[in-house]
C-alpha cells in the first residue's frame, strides 16, 4: 500500500480499515495539517462497536478520531493566525458561524456543526486532514503533541466545570472516575476547589482518582441512591457545594441530586438512558440546579493555558501508545477498557 | 365569644376554628400588627384537608393565614423602619440570620425558617399577630390592602422568573394557569417578555390567563408530553426560551424540556410527585438547565415597586371576599376552586 | 444623473455628495437590498462636520448611513435565511467571525469588525447596498420600514441595559436626553424599571422624555456634581440603583457616581473627553461598578422583539422625513439638531 | 498592672497604651474569646499616627486590632454553634442583618456594620474580646492561630477576586506588592490563574511578590502610564484579562486600565485621593469594566477552606513577631514597613 495520507475508516460497525487517501486541499480559512497525536475517545469506539451513538448513524464510511494535535503543513487563503510549521492543537467542532448560539458565545449548541468523527463528518486519525484554522491553537514548544491532543478530553472538563459554577473553596462531588471523570477532578482542582469526593464501581479508577487529586474515593456498592448519598455525606462531612456526574447511571443521577448542598449545582456530563427517574421535588425545594453540558465552548484556550502554566499536568492520563499502522490494535485495547487513555501516533516513522 | 384577637385555628385535618386568643407583645424587633386583608393560599387549604404537606405535619393547632397585610399597631424595642399607624404587607417568613444561606442573600434555603402557617410556626390570620418589623414593607398610601396581600404570591412569580433569567424579548411558557400560573405570567410580561404562552386543563383558566396578557393559550388534552412540546412549538412558531412549570404534573415536567430551546431555561414551581422521569438526555445535551424555586428571597421589595408602580395590576386576581368572620366559609370557596384568590378582611366591622 | 444606485458619500468634511454608483453584487452569504429607510445618527453628522471622530478618520470617499431597513433584493450564495421580497432590518456591523470575541459572544468587540459608515467601511445610505445575510433580520409585516431601521438606536438602549443589568422594580437614572438617552428609557421601561428620572440641560429635550415614560425630569443648572446629585436624591427620594449615562460630560460622569447607591451600576454611554476626574473611592467604597459599552452584540432580535410585540414604541422619536435627493438637507436638519430622530426614504418614488 | 485583660487603647493620634479593662460578658448570640493571635494592619497603624481615615475619626478611646484569632471562652445566650475551647477565626465586622444589603448578601454594604478597630467601634487586640458567635469560624486543628488570623487580609483578596471574577487561565496584573497585593496572588493562583504580573516601586517587595508566585515582576520606574502599560504588555505578550489595582496611587489607575484587555475587569482595591483622571473613553469603548471593593463579604468560609486544604499557604507572609504586652514596639516596626505582616501573640505567657 502507498502511504500518501493513511487513514483510519471506519466503513460500518467493526469494520476499521486503514487506506491510503489523497492529501486533501485546504479551503478558505483552512490549514492542512500533518497529524501528530490522535487519542481514542469513548464515542470512536462506540462508533466501532455499533455503528452508531443515538441519532448520529454511520451511513457512510467515516474517518475516526477527534482528541488531536498536528503540524501546520499548508496555509489556505486567508489564513493570518498560523504559519507552516505551527504545533497545534485542534478543537475538532467548527460551527456555521452565523445562528444565534453562534453569535452569542454558545456555538457548541450549533445546529449546523461540523464535528470530527461525528457522522457525518470526517474525523482526523489519518496523516493528512483539513482544517478550519482559528479553531487550530499553536502550542508552546514545551506543550507535547500528546498534551495537546489530551486538550480534547481536558477542555470537556473545563465545560462541566465551568457550567458548574466550581471556584474557590467549594466541595465537589465527581461520580464516576472514567477519563472524563478525572479530566473533571484536575479541572476542579485548578479552580480552587478545597475537597474532591470521587465515586465509581470499580476500585482500580478510583485508585487512579486518588493519585491524580481526589481527596475521598467511594466505592459504590448500594443500589439505593439515598444511603450512597449518605455514605459521601459521611466521608466530606457534609453535603457538597457541587456534583459532576460523569456515569450517566440513573441512579448515580439520584445520588448526585440527594448529596448535594441546598442552593448547589449537579451537572450532568455522563449519557445513559433519556428518562430517568429524578427526585424533582428534592432538588427543586431545595434549588439544586440540574444542568447538563455539550461538548465545549471556548474551553481550548483555558485548557491550554492550564497545561502551558503547569496548573494541570494530564500526561499521567496517556497509559496506552501505538503507531497510526496498529490503529486496529489501539481501538481493541481501548475497548477491553485498560488503562486510561490510548494514543495514536500519526507520524510516519 | 368575646373579641380580643379572633383567630383562625387549624386543630388537626378539617378541624378549623374561630377562637378569641390575647393579643401578643412584640419583642425585640418586633411589631404588633393589626391584620388587614390575608389571602388564602393553596397550601392553607391543603393543611386543613389533609393536616399535612410532605413532612409538614399539623401536629399541635396552628393558626393559617399567610398572605396578608396589616397595620402597625405597636413597636418592640429597637424598631426604627416603621412607626405605628404605617399601612404594610409582610413578607411571611423570618430566616435566622446567622448561617451562610442568610448571609449570603439566599435566606429561603435557611434551615431555621420561621414561615407563617407552616407546621410548628402560626400564620396571622387574626385580628392581631407581631412580626420581625425588618420583613413588613410600608405600603404607600395609593397602594391597597388587598394589593399588599398580593405581594406574597406575586413574589412568587418574582422569584421563579428571576430563576429563570426572564428577561427583555424572551418567548415564555407557562405551563398551569391556576394563581402561580397567573403570578408569573404578569411578572414575565412586566419584565418584557415579548410572548407568554400558558398550558392547563382547564378552558376557564385558560381564559383568564388570556385576560390577563398570555398571547397564546393552550389546553392540554394529550397525554403525550412531546405532542403537547409540538403543539406549543406550532402556536409560539419556534421552542420556547424559558418555561415556567406551575402543574407539577409528571408529563407537564416532560413538556417543559421538549419545548425549550437549547440553552434554555425550565423553573420547576408546582409541586407534584418526588420521583418524576425526565428527559435527561435530551434536556443535558441541549443544555436546557432545570431549576427549582423555594418560596421566595428579596422579593418584596420587587413586587411592591411593581404593583405601586402600575407596572402590575394584581387586583383581577382576587375573586371572593369574606370577613374573618366567616373565615370557614372563606376555606369552603377556595377548597371549591372557584376564582381565582379568596381573600379574608380581617378588620372588626 | 442617471439614477441606478443614488447614494450619499461623504467625501471629506463638509464634502456630501449624491452619485449614481453601479448595483453591487452579493457575494457569498450576503445579500443585496434596495435600501428603504436610513436614520441619520449623530455620528453620520459628526463625520460630515469634521471629518472624523477619535481615531477614526475619513481618508477617502466613504458612503454614510447605518441605521437601515430595506428589501432583499438579490440573494448571494448559500444564503438560506432570507429569500427575494424580505423586508430586513440591517445590523450595520460584521465582525471577523474567528477571534476570541467572536466566538465568546461579544463580537462587539471584535478588532476587525466591518460597521457601516466608520472609516475605511462604506455605509448604506444608497438605493442599494450589499450586506451579511445573518445581520439581516426579517420585519414581521405590521413592523414598517421606519421602525426597523430604529432598531439600531434602539439596539443601543438594549445593550447599554442589559449592560447595566436593569430588572423589574429598579430606579433609573438617565443622564442626557438626546436620542439614545431616550432609547434607554424606552429600553429600561421595557424591562420593568419601575421609576425613571431623567436629566438633561435643555428643557425640550427633558419635555420629549416625560412623554415618551420618564416619571421625573430635571433640568442640570448647577456646576456642582455634588448638587445636582441631591437634586435627583431628593426627587426620587433615595440614590437610585442604576445610572446610564449618556452625555459624556465630565461633570454627569461624577454625577452619576453620587447619584448611584452602594452596590449599583453606572454604565457609560456617552463619549466626551477620554481623561475625566472620576471620583473613584466614592465609588469603590461603594462598590458602584462603573461600565463602559460599544456600540452592542446579539441585541437586533431583542429590540426586533420588543417593537414586533408593541411592548415599546419608537414611533415618536422620528421627527423629520426626508428622500435620499435631499440627503443634504437632511444632514442640516439634523445638525441644527431640531426634533429627535431624522429619516431619509430611499426608494425611488 | 494587674493583667485582668490587658488591652491596647488608642487615645488619640500617637498615644496608644495598654491598659487593663474588665473582662466583657457576651450577650445573646455572642461569645467571650480568648484572644491568641492579632495582625497589625495598615488601617490601625495609620489610626494611630494619623488619627482618622478619611470621614473615620477617632474621638473616643478606640481598641486597635480586627485581623484576629481567639480560644471561645464562654458562650452567651443562644450561641449553638461553637462550644468553650473552640479555636477560632474571628471576622471583625458585624453587620446590622436587617436592611437590605444584609437580606441579599452584600451585608459588606451595610450602613450599620459594626467593625473592629473602625471609630467608633473597638477592636480585639487584647486578652479578652466578646463577638457574635456567627461571625466566629471554626478552625480546624491543623490550622495555627497565625494562619486564623491571616483569614482577614485573605479575605480581602478572595473578595477582590471574586469581583474580578478570576477564573482558571487568565492572565492578571497585581498592581502593587504590599501585603494586600500578596493576598491577591495568592488567591488569584488558587483560583487558576494561568500567568500573574506584578507592579511596584520597591525592588524588595516585587522579590517577595515573585517568591510567593508571580510570574513577572515589574519595577515602575516612569511616570507616564502609558508606557508602563505597554511594558507590562511587552511582558507578559498581550494585554492581561484582569487587573486587580493596590496600589490607590492614581497613575497606576491609569496604568490598570490601559493594560486590561477589552472585555476584562479592573478592580480597585487601593485607595488612595477620591478624584482621579480615568480614561472613560478609553476603558468604556473596549469596554473594561472598574469595580471597587468595600472590605470582603462572605468570604471567611472560602478562604478557610483554602488555607486548611492546603491550597494556600499564608506563612510566609508573617515577617515580625510581637507579645502584647509589646504592642507599642509591634507598630513601631509595622510604621517603619519593614518586612510584610506584624503579628501580635496575645497570650499571657
Amino acid at each position: 500500500m502507498s502511504d500518501k495520507n493513511l487513514t483510519a475508516i471506519l466503513y460500518e460497525k467493526d469494520d476499521l480499515r486503514l487506506e491510503d487517501l489523497p492529501v486533501p486541499e485546504p479551503g478558505q480559512g483552512e490549514v492542512l495539517l500533518e497529524m501528530k497525536e490522535v487519542g481514542i475517545c469513548g464515542s470512536d469506539v462506540h462508533y466501532w462497536t455499533h455503528g452508531r451513538i443515538g441519532d448520529f448513524v454511520v451511513k457512510a464510511p467515516m474517518i475516526l478520531g477527534h482528541e488531536a494535535s498536528a503540524v501546520v503543513s499548508k496555509l489556505g487563503p486567508g489564513v493570518t493566525n498560523l504559519k507552516e510549521g505551527d504545533r497545534v492543537a485542534i478543537e475538532p467542532g467548527v460551527p456555521c458561524r452565523l445562528c444565534n448560539y453562534c453569535k452569542s458565545g454558545r456555538y457548541n449548541l450549533c445546529l449546523d456543526m461540523k464535528f470530527c468523527a461525528t457522522p457525518p463528518y470526517h474525523g482526523n486519525l489519518a496523516r493528512y486532514y483539513v482544517h478550519a484554522a482559528d479553531f487550530c491553537f499553536k502550542l508552546p514548544d514545551h506543550v507535547s503533541f500528546e498534551e495537546g491532543a489530551l486538550l480534547e478530553p481536558l477542555s470537556v472538563g473545563v465545560h462541566a466545570t465551568n457550567r458548574a459554577g466550581v471556584g474557590l473553596g467549594n466541595t465537589v462531588l465527581v461520580c464516576g472516575a472514567g477519563p472524563i471523570g478525572l479530566v473533571n477532578i484536575l479541572t476542579a482542582k485548578a479552580k480552587g476547589a478545597s475537597l474532591i469526593c470521587v465515586t465509581d464501581i470499580d476500585e482500580s479508577r478510583l485508585k487512579v482518582a486518588k493519585e491524580i487529586g481526589a481527596d475521598f474515593a467511594i466505592k459504590v456498592t448500594s443500589g439505593d441512591p439515598q444511603v450512597v448519598a449518605q455514605a459521601i455525606e459521611e466521608a466530606v462531612g457534609d453535603k457538597v457545594d457541587i456534583t459532576i456526574e460523569c456515569s450517566g447511571a440513573a441512579k448515580s443521577i439520584q445520588t448526585a441530586v440527594y448529596a448535594t448542598k441546598s442552593g448547589g449545582v449537579v451537572v450532568l456530563v455522563g449519557l445513559g438512558q433519556d428518562l430517568v427517574e429524578v427526585p424533582v421535588v428534592n432538588a427543586g425545594v431545595r434549588e439544586v440546579d440540574i444542568r447538563g453540558i455539550f461538548r465545549y465552548v471556548n474551553c481550548y484556550p483555558t485548557a491550554l493555558a492550564m497545561v502551558a502554566s503547569g496548573r494541570v499536568n494530564v500526561k499521567p492520563l496517556i497509559t496506552h501508545r501505538f503507531k497510526l499502522e496498529e490503529a486496529v490494535k489501539a481501538f481493541e485495547a481501548a475497548k477491553r477498557g485498560e488503562g486510561i487513555k490510548v494514543m495514536i501516533s500519526c507520524g510516519r516513522k
